[in-house]
Order: structure tokens, then C-alpha cells, then sequence
């Protein structure tokens, strides 16, 4: 297998980077493909131990930045490492894509200048793979669709769930649809419409799912356009970091709970690395026509690996192929031709 | 003032309520209607001293659960204390109307049956006010309009401009949009169309917020629509909710942290108070013409004095007044006729 990484995607690129393919090339013992400015990468690279180790550099000349406009870059930057190493996917020469960088542009380019959609998508959805009680969840979209169909969301569904029988090994993941009540009749009008489309299809489908069960595991998979999604996913990440401040600032008021801070430090880094992403790395925007991985810009070299390893499970979980079968066994969902 | 309290309201009624307006009679020196079963609130009422304070009863033969369906309850139920306390309101026999009842059917009942919306109103708004960091934020659309235009959405505004003022002194309150990126031309397609009208309104407008910045209280209203300020505010609970369980459950692992956790207890005790909404009872029904008052179902009697006294406020700063003149001083923001 060969997986092509994105050697100018984090934020502190070329460093954890390429020190996260050196790892995965150690750890999968694949060929991993560091796409971009090459005498950078060799310089990054000799800084370790890579004898023995498949690793090539792919060259390219331009790299995608935080700032970069999604809707132009893909023009404006042909030869970002993005672009080539998407192309690399394209041509046959790598089975995979994975990248820390600007998400809206890793859709954009994918969509629009290289992957393109797999026959049948009508729209790729950004998935993501969070930890949660003992186990995991996976939402999508994350963010690539802000206003979405109803016919779109019964699609992020049918590849939710097999992107949760690849990356989780689950069967017949439970899948649902986020809303503002469990209740069937609840939601705004795209859920209400999604829902009835969803329960037509071959899938373990819950129904709408609150925000309180998914954090009790209650469902594996979790369906919304990419507007509710990005809002839920970073309400989510914005009230740990408050609630965690919050209980931290009042440990170290008074010495009783100094003390207590000091002896329960072990527990906030437990506790931190439990509702970690970085166990993860990355989770793939679906719908495309080949493996793209995306990953957190503020990954560090562990994160970044374990992106690596989550497309080499997508590659050997065949997820192209089964979306592609998985979308022609179920009914046409509308006849709008998009 | 004369304030009517639906006596059948919380989830435990009318215990808490009944105790919650005896605690408010005796703080605020006004009348206190209690509206529902004349008999059980006379049996509730006589284990407090009364002495002195300005109680009356009010019956209403019907009580609306929180299993009745807001769509049907106005029809069904038009004997229930929130029907009876609404129509105190209406006939000027109260100046404000508190409930920690059922939300849906308190909107459907204000709306359709009884106090109906504010000349100039497009659709009222149900608020919420909570505690962040050092101080509060006011949000809108809480559930109210799941399926929302871009008009209502600048009408919110505006309405969370007057209740900020009048529940937060502040004379001018920053207001957000709540959007999954700051940048202008980021969040769905209502979002962007809202913006633009928000815009062109006498308001603090600061543009799009994010989650994150909203704990970091760089906002005091937050605009969204019903449906994903529901989900926000869940999801915002939820998240709370999970993250202190699992710093909770890793201090208990060992004996150190155990140690920990015992002396982090009150530390514990002191966010939890931090970030509950009983400190503030309730908010109001936005766009109503009268001022009515919705607290949460599980709400304990200092919660309902609370309410009430929000209740007091809101007629104090002549609310709705304010309202009224807010909306007319505002260009018309659409022709279409609703």
C-alpha cells in the first residue's frame, strides 16, 4: 500500500509532519509519500532514523495556508501539495491522501480540480471520529455542505455507516439524526424530511438523537447538515474547555482544594487524553473518489500517524468500492439530477 | 405589581411553585397570583406563614403536562392555569404571567390563544439567560421557530438588544449570530441573508460568533434560530454534564485522586452553582404582548422566585413597550405580509 502525506499541512508544518510519516512508515511498514517542497522535507527527514523505511518525496511547489480561500485555491494554487498529492490518488499512484491542512480546501480541490465524487454522491460530507464514553462516535457532516437536502443527509448516512463497519468494525452501527428532541415530528423542516427518507433505507436508524445521548452512546453514527454539525462539534469542544477551566480555577481557590488540584492533576491529563481526537488523527471526507484523510491542523506527530493509519484502514476496508456499491443498493432518493 | 404564577407548572407542582411565590411575595412585596387548583394551592399555602403577604388564588380547572402536545392543548385545555394566567394578563388583571410548565405549550397558548404577538412582531422568540464566565448572555431563539427567515431572525435582534438592556443594564449590548466561523460570508444561508439585514439596524452588531467565543463572553445576545439555538444550548448541557462526570469518575481512580476528589468537592459544588440557570428562574417569551416568564420543569422554589423576579423587571423596564417602539423605529425589513 501506498499513502501519500501532506508534508505542508499543520500548523507548525514540515515538523510533526513528516516526523508522523516517519512513524507510520515504521509502525504500518508502507510506503508513505511526503508530498511537497522536497529539499525541506530532506532536511526534516534527516533528522532520523529512516533506514529500512519506505518513504519517498514527491515534490511540489506551492503549499495551501489556513488563510487561503477555499473557492479559489484549487485555481490559484495547482501545484499546492494538496493538489498533488490528490492528483497521486487519482493517477493510481498512491491509494490513499492524508492531510492536517485547511479542510475547506482539501474539500474544494478534491471536489472540484481532482478526486471528484464517486458515481452517485451528490454531495462528499466531512466526517469526524470523536471518543466518547468507552467507545466512539461519528458525525458527519462536519462542515462541507452549510445548507443542505434532504436527500444528501439520507447519503451521509448510508456512508456513515459504512465508514462505522470500517473504521469502528461494527456490524450495524445505530445511526441518528441530530435534532432538538427525540421525539418523531420534531426537528426543522430538513430533518423532518431527512428522517422519512432515512427510514426507507437499509440502515439501523434510531430516529432523531439529543445531544444528551450521544454523549451517553447512544448511537454510533450521527447525521446533520454541515452548518448544525460544525456549530454542534464546537459547542462540544468550546464547553469541555470551559467546564475544564471553570473546575480548575476552583480547585486552586482556597489550599484544601490546592491540594486537592495537585493530587487530581493525573486526572485532568487522564481525563484530557480520554477526550483526546488525537488518538485518531483524522477521519475521511466521504463521497469522494478516493481515500482523503483529514486531520486537525494543531496535530502533533502521533495524531499524525494515527491519520496515516486510519486511511490505510479505509484502503484495505475497500471504503471506496463499498460506497459506491452501498449508494447503487438503495433506491434513487430523488430525481433531481445535481 | 401584580404578578400570576401557574401554580401547576414545574415538574414537581405545586410544592415548588406554591413555595417559590411565598418566597417572591415576601421579597418583592407585590401580589402574587397562584393560578390552578384553588383547593390543593389552599392546602400548599397553609404550611407556610403567609402573614402579611399579598396572595391570592386564582382557579383554573385544567393542568397542562409536559406530554400534551402544543399543537392541541390551546383547544383541548382551555381551562388550564396557563391559559387562565395568560388571559389574567390579557385582561389587565395581572402584569406578568410566570410558568415553569410545559415551553411548547405555554408559546403555542400565548401565541395562538390568548396574549397573541406585539403589533409588528413576525414571530415571537423564546430567550434564555445563562451564566458565563463573569457574567451572563442572553439567547434567541431557543426553540420557539425551528425553521426560521432571515426577518425574524433581525426582529430577535432587536428584541435581545431591549431584554439585555432591561435584564443586564447594559446600555448597548454586543449581539451575535451564532455561525460555525466569524468570518463575514461564513454560516448557512440564513445566517449570511441575516447578517445582512442585522446590519443595517441601530444595534452593536458584532458579526458572526463562535462557539468558543460566546464561553469567552465576547457577546451578550446570541441570535440564532430556534432549532440551532436549541441544539447549542443541549448540546452546551450535555457537554457540561459529560465532562464533569469524567473528571469526577478520574479523580475517584486511585487513592490520591480519591483524596483529591474529597477535598475538590466543594469545588465541585461551587461550579456547578456557577453555571446554573436557577440563579436567573427564567426568561421571557419574546414578542408576546405581555410579559410571560418560562422557567425549566425541574426548577427547585428559589429557581421560581427567581423567575418571578425577572417577571418584575420586565414590567418594571416596560418591556413590551420598549419592544413595540424598538420594532417601529427600525425600517421595514420585508413587504411580505405574515
Amino acid at each position: 500500500m501506498r499513502i501519500a502525506l501532506d508534508a505542508m499541512g499543520s500548523d507548525h508544518y514540515p515538523v510533526p509532519d513528516v516526523y508522523g510519516g516517519v512513524l507510520a512508515a515504521r509502525e504500518l511498514n508502507e510506503t508513505i509519500l511526503l508530498v511537497g517542497d522536497a529539499d525541506v522535507i530532506k532536511a526534516e527527514l534527516s533528522k532520523y532514523d529512516t533506514q529500512g523505511l519506505k518513504l519517498e518525496i514527491v515534490p511540489a511547489a506551492q503549499v495551501v495556508t489556513m488563510t487561503d480561500k477555499p473557492g479559489v485555491v484549487g485555481k490559484s494554487k495547482p501545484q499546492s501539495s494538496m493538489h498533488v498529492g490528490m492528483n497521486l490518488v487519482k493517477g493510481g499512484l498512491s491509494d490513499a491522501f492524508v492531510t492536517m491542512g485547511n479542510t475547506g480546501a482539501a474539500h474544494a480541490i478534491a471536489t472540484l480540480f481532482t478526486l471528484r465524487r464517486i458515481p452517485g454522491v451528490k454531495r462528499p460530507a466531512l466526517s469526524g471520529i470523536y471518543p466518547v464514553g468507552s467507545g466512539y462516535i461519528i458525525l458527519l457532516d462536519l462542515g462541507a455542505n452549510a445548507d443542505s437536502k434532504p436527500e444528501w443527509l439520507a447519503q451521509f448516512a448510508v456512508m456513515g455507516k459504512i465508514y462505522a463497519q470500517n473504521a469502528l468494525g461494527l456490524p450495524d452501527p445505530r445511526i441518528g439524526l441530530l435534532s432538538n428532541g427525540e421525539e418523531e415530528g420534531k426537528g426543522n423542516q430538513l430533518i423532518k424530511d431527512s428522517s422519512e427518507l432515512i427510514q426507507r433505507l437499509p440502515l439501523n436508524f434510531v430516529g432523531n438523537i439529543e445531544p444528551k445521548e450521544i454523549m451517553q452512546g447512544k448511537v454510533d453514527v450521527i447525521i446533520s447538515d454541515g452548518f448544525v454539525g460544525n456549530i454542534f462539534v464546537k459547542t462540544f469542544e468550546a464547553s469541555a474547555s470551559y467546564i475544564s477551566h471553570l473546575i480548575r480555577d476552583e480547585l486552586r481557590r482556597n489550599v484544601f482544594s490546592t491540594l486537592g488540584a495537585l493530587l487530581a492533576r493525573s486526572a485532568f491529563q487522564r481525563v484530557r487524553k480520554r477526550t483526546d481526537t488525537f488518538e485518531v488523527g483524522g477521519a475521511p471526507l466521504l463521497g469522494v473518489n478516493g481515500v482523503v484523510i483529514i486531520g486537525h491542523g494543531r496535530s502533533n506527530e502521533i495524531a499524525i500517524k494515527n491519520a496515516i493509519r486510519q486511511a490505510s484502514l479505509a484502503v484495505k476496508g475497500r471504503i471506496i468500492d463499498s460506497i459506491r456499491e452501498g449508494l447503487q443498493q438503495i433506491p434513487d432518493l430523488s430525481t433531481q439530477d445535481e
